[in-house]
């Protein structure tokens, strides 16, 4: 079973994690607090699995692999926390706890949110590689978090997202597109229509969800110095990965319970959030989620090594229900 | 003079952060345009002097030291992004701009923040040093940025100012230090005594200051490949420059114009910040003043190397009216 191994490296992430995070009981011990709130109450750790499942298949030791599992995981963490903020998706729950915000204050959030990033470089650059393959990761990790990755996918998700959230300061003047200040109608899935095609929205999340989840799989391919003709392959099984995951992402909050995801559903539609379900209905996107299963399989199945662990992180992204 | 090259190191600064910078007519453009605005509308750019400063006495050319500059000047801004929050200090004007906020938005300002510090690992990890310097460089800057450094120095600050600021969402009943809700009377200098000694106070500041400064000195010294001893020196120079810097700037918060400071002025006082002159003084902080610029020239006659622009960069820190 490729999942036996999952526990293993679950508990080495999370043992990375702790001693990498500053000492609770030194000052200034509100914001080491905020930011081992943010880091350690929970999460499925499906970065750094995808780090430990790609390394290894590669041939990457374990060991070689904790600073890179670490390093991607602190920076999907600090995303949260940031996004979680009053001004942003204004959430009090995650993963079953309250956010750092609400836990601790806004600016202790926003300061924790900061030093996360920045501890998730300073992991990297620690990393056990060589130091042309450790720059090759800082720079890989770099590209993926910011304007061209996870940021850059943020702002289209915020500008993409109709009328006025909660605790937003924007007011629908400010907004830029067209659609401002106009009141769109239903469509047949109870949904906004949103102002954009399907290409557009799956660039969205190609950004905002998929290019941490492809950072995790090349970080591992790097630390295996794996050659380039698997490297493509790896993509492909990443790009599939990313949108799959936001799929589901997508289809829980309408469908999942808020105790199995510890979180608040049904805020997208509320918030008339850009989603899948929006533009394509449920059934077409369950459809989507099914195809980009065989485009997964495929393509691990053109990369000479035993995938058998990132199969299973594929099926995990696609059939979770948290 | 070794002024002279003052501009023209800036005009390289600028040059390199515009191109490094995301393309303002390109989707996201909010951000885009948000992030030209918090690092090309102003700025003294002494972090990135400090770099070209250190690292051309020391024999490295312009051209290698540009991404390095860039690199510490955009952590810089970020910073400034974040801390003029509502949240953090509530501040509308900085460099005589509109904060990012006012100019944008609250979620905008938090996520350009974020890609700027982005960027600015982005940008070392591309720059012209051999892999292993830049890995060193690297390490040098997330140390220097993180709660070890600026962000630590930060959340120290916070905790260390008394009462609530505006837009604070702590109440005094969640703080930690023993103060919390007690009126304190104002002290002979007018200004209600802080709970800590200026021992506490100079470490707030050679972390909140002091660190990104004494980096930007460190990765001029390794950029240009500097010895230990040379390095040891450098470090004195810079921690005194750090510490000068801040007691500069409190000074000003107090006597300063807001026109040609470019930001609001009176805020450390009505905040009960933790400042040099509210622990000891007025005259006795133009004192500290005078012993630092001692020490820094004693720190430079030990370098073997042409010092002059890092002699003249401590005389802007410690005369300057902006």
């Amino acid at each position: 079973m490729p999942e036996s191994a999952f526990p293993e490296w679950i508990r080495r992430t999370d043992a990375t994690l702790s001693n990498a995070l500053p000492d609770p009981a030194v000052a200034p011990q509100r914001l080491h607090a905020a930011m081992r709130h943010a880091v350690l109450k929970g999460g499925k750790r499906m970065r750094p699995l995808l780090v430990y499942a790609t390394g290894t298949a590669l041939g990457a030791a374990d060991a070689s692999l904790d600073a890179a599992a670490a390093a991607v995981e602190l920076i999907h963490c600090y995303s949260l926390v940031h996004d979680d903020l009053p001004a942003m998706d204004d959430d009090a729950l995650r993963r079953g706890q309250p956010t750092v915000h609400v836990a601790f204050d806004e600016a202790t959030a926003i300061l924790a949110g900061d030093a996360l990033q920045t501890l998730a470089f300073d992991v990297l650059a620690n990393a056990p590689q060589d130091a042309p393959q450790r720059v090759a990761m800082l720079a890989e990790l770099a590209r993926a978090s910011g304007v061209a990755g996870m940021c850059g996918g943020q702002a289209l998700d915020i500008d993409a997202t109709g009328g006025r959230t909660k605790g937003d300061q924007r007011h629908v003047s400010d907004r830029d597109d067209s659609t401002a200040g106009v009141v769109r109608p239903k469509n047949d899935y109870g949904f906004v229509p949103l102002p954009f095609s399907l290409a557009e929205l799956e660039r969205l999340h190609a950004l905002k969800t998929g290019a941490l989840l492809r950072c995790a799989v090349r970080l591992g391919a790097l630390a295996a110095n794996a050659d380039a003709s698997c490297c493509a392959a790896l993509d492909r099984y990443a790009d599939a990965l990313g949108l799959a995951f936001q799929i589901r992402d997508d289809l829980l909050d309408i469908e999942g319970d808020a105790a199995t995801l510890g979180k608040t559903t049904g805020k997208d539609q509320a918030q008339d959030k850009a989603t899948f379900p929006a533009l394509l209905g449920v059934p077409a996107s369950r459809a989507r989620l099914q195809e980009l299963a065989a485009s997964m399989q495929a393509a691990l199945d053109s990369v000479d090594a035993d995938t058998h662990a990132l199969a299973a992180l594929a099926h995990k992204a696609i059939h979770r229900s948290h």
